[in-house]
């Protein structure tokens, strides 16, 4: 069902790096792309290493032997592999007359191919065959098989396959001018009689990374027993293969390697390991057949599909939902789940944010939830071990409770930058994105939408709840009564807007007031009350004892949860923050006009001299986040909790307000203003949808992609099919629907896991089919229409919608 | 309730390594005992260190300085703390006068204390006052507090107090002529201004260790501001404090440490967090309120207790229950969860067997089970990240599935010695005891129990269920068919019982159809079946699809349960294994009289030139296991199966059969014994169970415990009051009581946690109360007297027995 296969059939060096970028490959445990050796910012410590790459570069020379070459293609390579012919030149792509070319990302089996070939100064044709994979079943393994054939000659062909530890991070330009050399060899050598091993370690963070990769060599499928020739260098080791080939044969060479670093488990040394792997590895026609197996098994439980009422030959989007659910897998994988780690924003693809931890969870773990609810065990397990570092960084700003960081990476540290800059102005630019605050409360939601999909009372009484308390006693404590308005307050913060960090001309950071903020704290601390009710009472006792939660500090709670202020201007319209409405409005034709494309407003203005936060205009949503994250029905709840009214029209007016105003300067714009919009209208939710989809594939923002993807804006993409075209919602112990297909679906199709039921979905414009695939277990509550059905067995239910 | 305090008053320096290890202190993530260095043996890579003790060695001089003393305990010490007065000589407490001598295990609290006085050759006479924690909520914290009172005298006092990098392995004298250091220094430093630092690496292992420590210094209560003189030597670092003090006052030292290690998650680099782990750490009383608190918590889940009939002043048994179950904590505690750690059978309380994991998880699990199961659980994913060397180890001996291995550490692999050395005779033996694979039927009992208890089928059939499937498939593969009887055989093993390891004069090592392993191995593949029919079918497909489980494999071991071997002889006893008939009677009267103890009567005969091969004479358990693991009934149905015939009087039979034939060289046995017993000879029960429950305390085996606790014998004896006694049994999914005390015991309580709920159960003669602490949550199932009721909200229900 759908599209399968990204497919290039020419070459097209400008477009290379997207291309990289988009084939990146991974297992949850290491990409082809994500370098390791960013944990030196004191980030995430995950294991990426690039993967060979036919036109990546090898840097040096190898004990005198000038086998460098420096390909267009600037893509540091750890495992490179090398060709030349007749004792000829390095092949490099871009100074070769290529013949024909072909490359395909299969996404159904994650291999990548690349076929080509190409002529040489002397007439000398020769066809590459390139076939690449990262391990979906056995993490720590990756491999290539490379066949050369030559077509009109006969003679010598000289592989070199090295791993080369004197890679750096130099993939995103403008980090270039930082140290980008975060690794320093410790050992070079062999790994059995044809393998070679480089173990190095990164600078700071001091893990040692072990690469081990063997070889075997074919003619013509008859394998060969040539061992080649052992090259070491300080950082880099090698072996040389050489064979004589007649024309028309196939000269094959299949690299294996095994990566592991310290922080592995049942490991003595990742050294010994690595090379222990390697060696009991199977072949590659064998490590294909059970990584397709593996792949399908993935895709049994995340396929999601759509059938387009007038489908045309061309429609992407069946690929591009394939594509970014792929990525999804690339980064995070049942392979994660016994790892340390958090959901970088742009995936193990790049170096762009240093690997950093955002927000952007709270887009990708609706996905996860409903298919392998463990990863986000796992991811917030990630967050709960971090919690100390939360306790101690809102310490250090003078508050109780737990005030989780903005970026962060390996210790859970703050690491979000004081100054950035703005490559159009040349100018370094004070950052004070720490300011959003509002983390904490995309937490909290993680947290507590999770424990509704599962239903897992063991996670939350145990880990959960701390958190979300922890959060709750931040929000209550950053919160400040206000004797004028009678109403609590929080001050000096920021939205998810990034356009707007301070009030204009002000000197000190932070808006009063954030609507988005400020809901989201009094939702938080209901749901820690809530949370107090529904956890065993033995844990809560242990809890409340460790923590040292008072009752006094719970009436606060409740008392926030009445008083809390919400700016309104203009009658009806939610203000972003207090004082929205005195910003001048902007002049966005005009602009528009300018620079054509104007999603990063603020460095345009701050090139001017002028700033964003003069004008009523924002980079992404804010207030309307409201509107994605909560029902009408909830919002209308707490806001008359709140003593506010917050009436139906109100909703499409204040989305109508921001609609005009937003540049969706960030990836996660278009997905939040599709999904507000489904109900009202139908047809700009499903064009904001497409673009939203296809912000990768597309790299909408000219050039950001190649610095890896935006795992939020792909993942969230997806959810708008899964959720919010289906209206899928779990509340209190059942699955709700409520479709609204936009007009141009005929229908969707997806797997989904519920309270560990297995249920396969049809969404179709006026018909829910719900099939239950497990003959076991408990039934499952189904909701639609304000009715409730128990499913289970092996029940297929229709409804009319 | 019960006793909480080891107390000794005397200073007994030939007991001092028995008590050292009896107050070991220790937190589940680091020990005071346990060395961590143990890594280069391929062990558990876990961090356990020596914490400060007032009498062990500080081995070098540092800088030129001597503060050299090799005390009479040669007990290695990672964090010496040495005192000297008036320039004199350092205080050795062998070489001293001791006035007065007072030490406790305050084990309700976790608290160490030791309190003093001596006079030196001068008839100065000063007070030594010391506190010890390693600290239960803070796992990477532990602290110690010294107080030095003159009492006649006024002058300087000298402390120095270091992190010496230089400590080898050497607690146990048979290791000591192996290499015993397995640590390099890597950097030497400060930490804050008052605080010291050291970063060391295992050899081997490649593992970074990061100490750091900090001070403060007190005189009658007033802080002192010396920061004291930083010394740094190759392997050593250490800060010496020196103080006027006058007669009567009181000058206190607070070193608290930190300890991380390069594989901790949710750090940095291990050196930098230890250092802001330290900076960051509350004062010593602080240190001691919350450690208390902590352990309060822990006791309300853990503590059990009984009363006795004729209770004794001097009764010791509840005294030594409660450091049974506090030994446990020290080894495995909350703070294990979320590490890669297996159970050590000798705790982390010595060198002994090197860290290594054997089967006595088996004798371990159910206390753990009934109380915070989820630490079950990471113990198990400790067995199942190394399911795929099991795999391998079995491919490597030509069978299918897994095999696990009978000794192992860090990366799973076989560790068992090949040769050992019997100290009797000086001689070195071909140890056999590899071919326990029995170790793989315990696995798998122990995945199941824990589903019994929980229900947990997310980790059943994520886990457990693969695992338990990869070790029926190579029971069925081990076992070969034998035309001649029609029945299936299992050659060439061990069984629990390690006097037997081959035939007589054989020179295959190896028995045939040991009963314990055949029946186990049956049970093992009838589970596996069963496990295949309850895991949700979508997991069943991607199971047995990763796994290439086939049909046909399936229909083999129903067959295997139908016919499987089982020897019998003399009537209705269950052989050993099959010959044991044929084995000489031995003479153990004579032997008794000879030798006194013939615990380890197998160095006796090896040293004489015999062998415990040739005799009718166990170390431990082995068919009596059966007993042990099983009810009458479940047994009579595995033989029926079987097409054997168990009626119940033979199972008294076979217990006294053996029984006779035991020598309890094993601290393994007598639990096993006092449990079988505990319906038919309850006096005797009684006896091996007070026997079984000091096997520590009173190091029955006569030097075994200095070199480690027995955890296995701990935790079984412990096991017997919950569960012997109660006839607490989990079973399709109802808790049931078959409660049977023996004539000492006037009562039983203990609080256990069922399916998510807290109970308080109370067994007396004829009464059991069952009282559900929770309010909230669904019902749980109790059964008695083949009755099941439900309990819940706050229930109680006390029912006849």
């Amino acid at each position: 069902m759908g599209s399968w296969n990204l497919v290039f059939n020419t070459f097209e060096p400008e477009n290379e790096p997207l291309r990289e970028a988009l084939c990146t490959l991974g297992n949850g445990y290491f990409a082809t792309r994500g370098a390791w050796a960013q944990s030196d910012a004191g980030d995430v410590h995950y294991p990426g290493t690039y993967l060979a790459c036919l036109y990546n570069r090898l840097k040096t020379e190898i004990k005198g032997r000038t086998i460098e070459n420096e390909d267009l293609v600037n893509i540091p390579n750890w495992l490179p592999l090398r060709v030349r012919i007749l004792k000829g030149k390095w092949f490099e792509i871009s100074k070769s007359e290529i013949l024909d070319f072909y490359q395909e990302l299969d996404m159904k089996s994650g291999i990548l191919l690349r076929n080509l070939s190409f002529r040489d100064v002397h007439g000398h044709e020769t066809r590459l065959k390139e076939r690449r994979l990262v391990h979906m079943k056995y993490p720590h393994l990756a491999g290539i098989e490379l066949c050369i054939k030559p077509l009109n000659w006969t003679g010598m062909i000289e592989i070199v396959s090295a791993i080369d530890g004197s890679v750096t991070n130099s993939g995103v330009a403008r980090y270039r001018s930082l140290n980008g050399k975060h690794l320093k060899t410790e050992e070079t050598g062999d790994a059995g009689e044809r393998g070679i091993f480089l173990k190095t370690r990164t600078v700071q963070s001091d893990i040692s990374i072990a690469l081990a990769a063997d070889h075997s060599l074919y003619l013509d499928n008859s394998p060969l027993d040539t061992k080649g020739e052992l090259l070491l260098d300080e950082n880099i080791v090698a072996r040389t293969f050489v064979a004589d080939v007649p024309s028309g044969s196939e000269f094959r060479i299949e690299k294996t390697l095994a990566l592991y670093n310290s922080r592995d488990k049942a490991i003595s040394e990742c050294g010994l390991q690595a090379k222990k792997a390697v060696s009991r590895a199977p072949s590659f026609d064998k490590l294909v057949t059970e990584h397709d197996l593996a792949w399908k098994k993935l895709w049994q439980r995340f396929e999601m599909s759509f059938v387009l009422k007038n489908a045309q030959k061309n429609d992407d989007e069946s690929l591009i939902l394939n594509m970014n659910i792929f990525h999804l897998l690339q980064t995070i994988s049942p392979n994660s789940i016994d790892l340390d780690t958090g959901v970088p924003s742009r995936g193990w693809h790049g170096e762009a944010y240093r690997g950093h931890i955002f927000w952007d969870e709270l887009f990708i773990f609706p996905f996860l939830n409903m298919r392998i609810p463990e990863i986000t065990r796992s991811l917030l397990m990630y967050r709960y071990r971090r919690l100390d570092e939360a306790r101690h960084a809102a310490v250090k700003e003078g508050f109780k409770g737990a005030m989780y960081p903005w970026q962060s990476g390996s210790d859970g540290r703050e690491e979000s930058q004081k100054l950035h800059l703005n490559p159009k102005s040349g100018r370094w630019i004070p950052d004070n994105s720490r300011l959003q605050r509002h983390v904490n409360a995309a937490i909290a939601y993680n947290v507590c939408k999770y424990y509704e999909v599962t239903g897992d009372m063991e996670f939350l009484s145990s880990y959960g709840a701390e958190m979300v308390i922890e959060i709750a006693r931040f929000w209550a404590d950053i919160s400040t009564y206000n004797d004028k308005t009678g109403r609590y307050e929080i001050l000096g913060v920021m939205g998810p807007d990034e356009y707007h960090e301070a009030y204009p001309g002000a000197e000190k950071p932070g808006l009063d007031n954030n609507a988005y903020t400020n809901v989201m704290a009094v939702w938080v601390l209901k749901e820690a009350l809530k949370i107090l009710q529904i956890i065993p009472e033995g844990r809560d006792h242990e809890l409340r004892g460790k923590i040292k939660l008072k009752q006094e500090e719970l009436e606060k709670w409740k008392d926030i949860g009445k008083k809390m202020t919400i700016a309104f201007h203009d009658g009806s319209i939610i203000s972003q923050f207090e004082g929205y409405e005195n910003l001048k409005e902007f002049q966005w034709d005009e602009y528009k006009k300018k620079y054509v494309d104007i999603q990063r407003l603020d460095r345009i203005l701050e090139a001017e001299g002028d700033s964003t936060n003069n004008y009523r205009a924002s980079k992404q949503a804010d207030v309307l986040m409201l509107f994605y994250l909560f029902s009408a029905e909830e919002l209308e709840s707490l806001f008359e909790g709140l003593g506010y009214s917050l009436t139906p029209d109100m909703i499409p007016e204040n989305i109508e307000y921001y609609s005009k105003r937003t540049s969706h300067g960030s990836s996660l714009s278009r997905l939040v203003h599709s999904w507000v919009l489904v109900r009202s209208q139908r047809e700009k939710s499903w064009t904001l949808f497409k673009e939203a989809l296809k912000s990768d594939y597309s790299d909408i923002q000219g050039g950001t992609t190649p610095e890896g993807i935006h795992l939020g804006a792909m993942a969230g993409s997806v959810n708008i099919i899964q959720e919010a075209y289906t209206g899928l919602e779990t509340r209190e112990n059942v699955l709700w629907f409520n479709c609204c297909l936009p007009d141009e679906l005929e229908k969707i199709m997806m797997n989904i896991h519920y309270r560990g039921h297995d249920l396969e979905i049809e969404v179709a414009c006026d018909r829910l089919t719900v099939k239950s695939l497990s003959s076991v277990g408990e039934h499952v509550r189904v909701g639609i229409n304000e009715m409730i059905y128990k499913i289970g067995g092996k029940e297929t239910i229709t409804f009319d919608t």
